[in-house]
Parts: structure tokens; sequence; C-alpha cells
């Protein structure tokens, strides 16, 4: 196969669906969401089909469970990738909202207007639902989408595609909208990264590694999420019960995913009345503690934390701990280790709330409430298609909103420059 | 001299002092701007000394009149300086603003609040009064910058930044906030270009080889204005008078400019009426035209666009000119061989107007005005550092919002997620 010649086609495709798309009402765009939605329900069973071809090579690679999990598709998960849709056909539709409006005293009437970002390039490793999701959140967003999945999931994803653009096509949009790539080569990412005159924005969703070649190797802008290391800060004036539910819920509801807590910062005042029952909680949910010298001396049985462990993402049942004297040395903590993922301070004092939420310079920055809160559905975006830590275009959880970008439009009676 | 070190060296201090002018109260910044303004009326005469060395040396090197009246700094020039200064400093601040906020079913209030995007790398060529306007946007907006003029203008831009850093000093920010690098070895910028770990966004204002050279050197997004490729477009139903006068200015009122028309195009219907009066108003000008096949034939004086000349942007008194079936065609000559930088309009048709302003894909898309609005004072946003014509972060004029990013902040009362 030429796959130079393959993604060019994709890629040119998509350019010109990606106007079409552009044009294409909301009763349109949420027609062809339901479609596919349809298409998911009526079709599960040659899903699951092609998706057992996936799960048998990956046994037969010797797969550990927990990937073999993620990367099967249930009835159960093929149906909330449906439900998922709906709900994103219900949300409305970023395009074409005038987001402000002034008349200049000229009486030029100003305004901003949103429209899609045109082509998306999103390359994303197993888990074949992501494939539906961010294909839905693209076509709401008027967005056409070149798609690069895992080769774990290449059969699967390869019938998810047939499925998509069954549903498109039903709509009477162009199909060439939402493509997946039809190869497992990996050249394929190598030529859709060359392609920054026709690909306006790549999303990746994966390892460091990939994002790092994707960043290195493209001229095209990279909205990526780098790790999260969050932190929990307990104030001298912290509620001692929130301070103990906000920090377990952040680190043992769920420990392996981005916005879970790795490291908490405790003000000295509240060591010895918080620690003790905190960390009995931790003990019990099988967490493994590490901590500064000062936890150290309070519980030998703590082994202490290494220089590299602060900057560390455990995605696991592991936490480090800091006992700080004040809040600005939680804050240059934060700034020194922290990925501006989410930060969270637990207090009952206003003054520092306040500083701290101005100051502290994450993606989500909370008072008073757990770091697991920092995901586009908890946040009330409705959707999202990744969480970004960096600043440019997007920073944080990315919904249909953010995969848009404004234009200025203008209405005028003759005004022209003097 | 370590040109490596040296780099390194300001973009560390410019890193260290982002954190201090992120916290840093509207009233501190816009001291710093007055003071600014203050030092540069009070050092008239110093800042011209430097100046008229750049001059004398570029004189020696042979340079065209243009480009000397471009670098020199009059005292009216310098006037202006101080006045743009004392204007940015009356803006509204963008930095802290909480632009929506909302509560979710559990009672966390959710919302977004403006933050300064970091570090700023600003490369520019020649005219050494851009050192103060893009020192002044980004001191108010909370940025530091890290600046690097042409070496044609070096000794004033040293003079300028002495100046700068006075002021920020005066107001008790950190000097650092605002650097101007003092080298005009090119390797500085190299240096620059991989302090992708520092350096949050890199404008260039230059040539297209300065903003390509960036863009394939560094991972750090490049915000920038690739070019300007201007269209009016003559509707059937425009109104006569109007198109004539619309068309005029975007051409004739400053021709060397990104905004400027490049290329006219006109529905069928309009040409016997429209373009003979309009020629004459372009030949009276001395604007050269030239022409599609059915202009030529119309006009044999009129020599033949070539297919390269749609894609030119002139910035000269040259016009090239289109006589097209319909708005369709139009929209479809834009899409082909436009820029996305601004196009315009003439109609008095409710329908096209609506359908124009929503279709076609440029930062600024005007009706019944020219397409010389597209500037950011122009439009009401008080100043600019220059205009994307990329979609990503901003699209248009970059004005004080567009140099800062939103984070999510959350206020709870120990909300945790189950």
């Amino acid at each position: 196969m030429d796959v130079k010649q393959l993604i060019s086609d994709m890629v040119d495709q998509a350019r010109e669906a990606s106007r079409k798309l552009a044009r294409a009402g909301s009763e349109q765009k949420n027609a062809a969401l339901r479609y596919v939605a349809d298409a998911l329900e009526n079709r599960t069973s040659e899903i699951r089909k092609e998706n057992q071809k996936d799960v048998a090579l990956a046994r037969g690679k010797g797969a550990k469970d927990a990937f073999v999990d993620r990367l099967t598709l249930t009835d159960r998960i093929i149906g909330e990738m449906a439900a998922g849709l709906r709900e994103v056909s219900a949300l409305p539709d970023p395009v074409g909202e005038v987001t402000r409006m002034w008349t200049r005293p000229n009486g030029l009437q100003v305004g901003r207007m949103r429209i899609p970002l045109g082509v998306i390039g999103f390359v994303y490793e197993s888990r074949p639902n992501v494939t539906v999701d961010a294909a839905g959140l693209c076509l709401k967003s008027g967005n056409a989408v070149v798609m690069k999945g895992g080769s774990e999931a290449h059969n699967s994803n390869m019938m998810l595609a047939k499925v998509l653009q069954e549903g498109v096509r039903a709509a009477e949009l162009p199909e060439t909208a939402v493509q997946v790539i039809p190869t497992t080569d990996r050249r394929a990412v190598i030529e859709l990264l060359k392609r920054d005159d026709a690909v306006d924005l790549l999303i990746p969703r994966g390892g460091e590694e990939l994002i790092r070649y994707m960043v290195d190797h493209s001229r095209i802008p990279v909205l990526r999420h780098e790790k999260g290391v969050c932190h929990v800060y307990v104030d001298a004036s912290a509620e001692l019960d929130m301070a103990l539910e906000v920090s377990y819920n952040s680190k043992v509801q769920r420990p392996g995913v981005c916005n879970a807590m790795e490291t908490l910062l405790v003000h000295g005042d509240m060591a010895e009345s918080f620690l003790p029952p905190m960390f009995e909680w931790f003990r019990e949910a099988g967490v493994l503690l590490k901590g500064c010298p000062i936890t150290h001396r309070m519980f030998p049985e703590v082994e202490e934390a290494t220089e590299e462990d602060w900057y560390t993402e455990y995605e696991d049942l592991i936490l480090s701990v800091r006992v700080v004297p004040g809040m600005e040395e939680a804050m240059d903590h934060i700034a020194k280790y922290g990925s501006r993922h989410t930060e969270t301070i637990v207090t009952e004092n206003y003054e520092r709330a306040m500083r701290f939420v101005r100051q502290v310079d994450s993606s989500l920055v909370l008072v008073n409430a757990s770091t697991r809160f920092n995901d586009g559905y908890q946040l009330g975006l409705g959707a999202e298609i990744g969480i970004s830590t960096v600043k440019l275009h997007a920073f944080g959880p990315m919904g249909l909103e953010e995969l848009t970008t404004t234009k200025f439009i203008a209405f005028g009676n003759g005004q022209i420059r003097t």
C-alpha cells in the first residue's frame, strides 16, 4: 500500500468535507449523531465479532487482563457509546454562536462568531470506544476528523468507522468528515503530521512518547495532556472531616487516572490532628505512603520520599505527603513540582481560598472539593475530548466549545477608513 | 559572548518574573506603563541619539529612504509611543476576569478565570516603536516578554529596553519581566526557540521567512500572521456608490498593509454599471489593474491576471479583478486563493449578507465596510500585538485578551465524586 498517497487523499477529502460540515445546520449534525447511535445498537453483534478478533490477537500476544478489559467491547459499552452520542446531539451547537457584539463610534457593529477549527488529526491508543466519542464531538463541532487508533484495536476501529460513516451518510453529510486510517502502518502517522497545509489541530491521546513524537515532528499545533501531578493542600483552617473526605476521594476513588491526587500538602498546624486519621484511612485502602522528613519523623514507618517522587504521577495507590509551614510554601511546591493539571485547597479561610484560586497556575483550581472533578462531564461541559495541560488555545477539559475558534464579523452601512 | 548561556539566563529570569507579574494587581501594572510613558518623554533626546546611530549605520549600508523612515524615531513618534502606553494603561485588565460561572447539580460552583499565558517570545524586524508597543501589551496582560528586534534597530531597542525596565522597576515589578536580547547574533533566536520548557508562546512579526523558520525550529506554539490576500465581493444587489467607496477605500487608502484589498470580485450583473466608474477612480489613483478574461474583454487595456496573481499579496497599487456569476463562485474563489484574513461583501440582500458572514472562513468577515477595519484599534480591542491568520488560540487581531488563556475554577463545600 502507498501510505503516503493514502493519507494525502484522506486529508484532502477531510478538508473538502470540513467545508461542507462547517456549513451544516445543527439539525443535520444531530441527526447524523442519532443515526450513528441507532446503527451502533443495531449492529452490536457485528461490532462484537470484529472486536473479538482484536481480543483474540491480544490474548495470543500474551496481553494482561487489564489491557484486554480495556480493549473489550461489551453490549453495555456499546450501549454507552450510543447513549453518549445522543447526549452530544442534545448539547447546544457552538458553531455560529455570536459570543459578543458591540458597536463602534462609526456605527460599525462588530462581533465574534464561533466557527469550527477545520480538520482535526486524532491519534490515540487502545480503547476503541474513544473512536466513537471523539468522532461525535468533532462532528457536532463542525470539524472533519482523521483518526488513527492503536493497532491492538484495528479491527474494532474499522468496524466502528463503517458504522460512523453509515450514520453520517444517512444524514446527507459527506462520509469523509469522519475517517479512520485503515492501516496499522506507523508511517501513516508520519504522513499525517506532515500535512500542516490541511490539518488544523492534532490531538494525541496516549503515552508521553506518542505526544513528544507528534510535537517534535509536526508544524501542526498539538493540544495535549502531558501529565497530572495533582495536589491537595490542607490549610491550617481546614475543616477536619472535609479535609479527610476530600483527600481520600482525590486519591482513592479512582487512583489510575490523571486527576487523582499524587501529593498531599499539609499545613504544619494541621499535621497532628489530620495526619493520624488520614493515614489510617489510607492504610485501610492499601495506599503506600511516602513522606517528607517531618512526616517520616512523625510516622517512622512511612518511608522518605525522594526528590523524584515529588515530580511523579503514580497513577496508583501511592501518595507523597509533605508538611509545609504555610500556603506560600504549598504554592511554591505546586509551582515547582506540579504539572498545571488540578489542585485543591481545603480551607475555611476566605482570603486564602481566594488567593489560592487566583495564584495557582493550573487548568482547574478548586476550593473544598475533590481533584477528581477535573473532567468535562463533571464540570458541566457535557463531554470532553481530552484535558489540555498546555495553555495555548484551551487549558483544561476540552468540550465542544474548545473544538472551535472565533472569527470577527462586522455589519456596516458603507463605513470606510479616513 | 556565550549566547546559549545568555538566552538561557534571560528566559529563566523571565519565567521567574512571570510568576510575580501574574500576581500583580492592575494598579501596579498600570503604574509601570505610566512610568515608562513618562520616562520616554523625559529621555527623548537620549533615545533619539541612540536611534541616530542606527540611522547612520543604515544609511552607510545604502538603505533606501523608506527603510530609514521606518527606522527613524522622531519626537512625534516617541510621543505617540508614550500616548499608546497611557491608552493601554487605561484599558480594562483581562487578568482575573471570571468570564462565566455556573453551578453543578452537586452545588459545585464552576467558572473560568482569565490568566496570563506566562512568557512570550517576541521576534520582530525593524520599527523600534514596536518594542514599546509589544512590551506594554505583554506587561498589561501579565506576561513576561523576551524580545529580539532587528539588528538595524539594535541601538534604539537597547535604549528603549533601558527606559522600559526603568519604568517597571519604578512600579516595583521585576525588571526582567521586559527584556530585549542584547545581541544581534542570530544564534540568540535559535536558543530562544529551544526553550519550550519555559516560553509559552512565540509571536513573530516579520517576513514569511522568519515565520517559517520559527515554526520549523520550535516546539513552542507560534501565533502568526501569514499573509493578507483580502477580497471585496460586489454583489448583484450592491448599492453602486457604496460599492465604489468601499472598494476604493479597501485598495487605495493604504495599499502597503495586510488588510488592503488585493482582489475585487464582481457579480456579472454589476459589471457594466460598476466597473467603468470604478476603473476610472482606480486609474486616477494610479492603480495597476489585472483582470479575468471577462474583465479583459470589457477593458482590453487591462492585462490578464495569471493564476499566480490571484494568490498574490501585492501590498502595492496593483489589483486583480474577476467577474463572477454569483456569490457561490465568489466564496469558492476566496476559499481557494484567499489567506483567511479579511473579506467584505457589498450587498443590499439580507440573505446573502448573512450567508457570506456565516460561510466565509476568514479572521474578519464584513458587510458593507472597508477591509481596512481589520485592526485591533478599529475593531475596538484598544490595541493589538498582531493579526493571527491561524485559527488556534486566536484568529484575527490580538489584543490584551488574546494574550491570556482561561483556567477553570471551582468553589465547593466538600464535594467528592461517588
